[in-house]
């Protein structure tokens, strides 16, 4: 309910005054409480507006198992379950190439664990190499706030390694060695798309 | 229920014989009983198989309301609705190139109605070829099962005309003029990547 004070100033209830704040110190970068995929969601609306790029985030795959139909209104689904992707959850065109990508976070401070990713999705980014496509991954560190691009080429090499018995991480010294790191912006928030252009020429 | 007749024989339902039956007769490319759905996912299977190209169709899109956790089990969702998409079905990668299509199918004889497409697939469509992605229609004429591929700046037209007070649908004389026959094959069923090979001298 809206309503003004005697003064003729309007009434604000404290909670949307809080929020307010919080939206107001949102681009201090710490404890924002935005996720990555949400940054990147963001980023991706902003490249579309812009004309910059089209890139999507997939749907999340669903076994449909049991839908109703009532009379005048919207199918209902009633039963479903949640399916393992067999592709990464990013796709779409710039510059008339074909960019994939995946997006994960660690809480783990020195490494980035390789049981982020399963066996499809890395099968699917060695067929997208093979096909040409600009694929990689985008890590984020959530204690420091770091998002790193690692190129899917090195992503497979250090997936070679844990399967020939080697570690079951990247070390966050090989991610800043092998990866580049996207500083978090205002607009668009994870330029990523400015690496890629970088790295492949294509400006 | 499995069980054996008397003399050890295994018990096979009438239902499955029939099943069966079917499944020999497909080829035969009358009455198959295939959709178009199915014919370009067995398609994507086989181009994938044989490292020719990387297209996947998207999952449909839901709106998830609720989702039940029991114990020691998988999610289930309980309640969920579909949303229209906001692109196109397919895409993926060929060569590098960005891939994307659609696919629709009509029964009327004469002309395709337009009204297949939405606003949404429309404007997508009119983004990809903006950031020079290949992007193309699959349009089946479901009694003479024909396939053409239409590429999107000529659906696009089509679509300006009917915006400007036009006839509301592509005549099937258009389609044969603009877009391209392809034929049913055994394996791939739909070789959509010869033509676009073709058209953008890919090869």
């Amino acid at each position: 309910m809206n309503f003004n004070y005697p003064n003729g100033k309007r009434y604000i209830p404290e909670k949307k005054e809080t929020i307010k704040l919080k939206k107001e110190k949102k681009w201090s970068y710490s404890n924002r409480g935005m996720t990555l995929e949400e940054d990147i969601n963001i980023t991706n609306e902003y490249y579309l507006e812009q004309n910059i790029a089209a890139i999507h985030k997939k749907p999340t795959p669903l076994q449909i198992v049991q839908v109703d139909y009532p009379k005048r209104s919207a199918a209902v689904i009633k039963e479903a379950y949640f399916k393992q992707a067999s592709t990464t959850d990013y796709n779409g065109v710039y510059k008339g190439k074909y960019i994939d990508f995946e997006a994960k976070e660690t809480q783990n401070p020195t490494s980035f664990p390789l049981k982020n990713f399963h066996d499809h999705q890395i099968k699917h980014m060695e067929t997208i190499l093979k096909q040409d496509g600009i694929c990689f991954v985008l890590l984020r560190f959530s204690l420091t706030e770091e998002i790193f691009l690692l190129e899917a080429q090195h992503l497979l090499t250090f997936w070679k390694r844990m399967e020939d018995g080697g570690r079951k991480s990247i070390t966050k010294d090989e991610i800043e060695h092998f990866g580049h790191l996207i500083p978090l912006g205002y607009q668009p928030r994870i330029d990523y798309i400015k690496k890629i252009d970088y790295l492949y020429r294509l400006s």
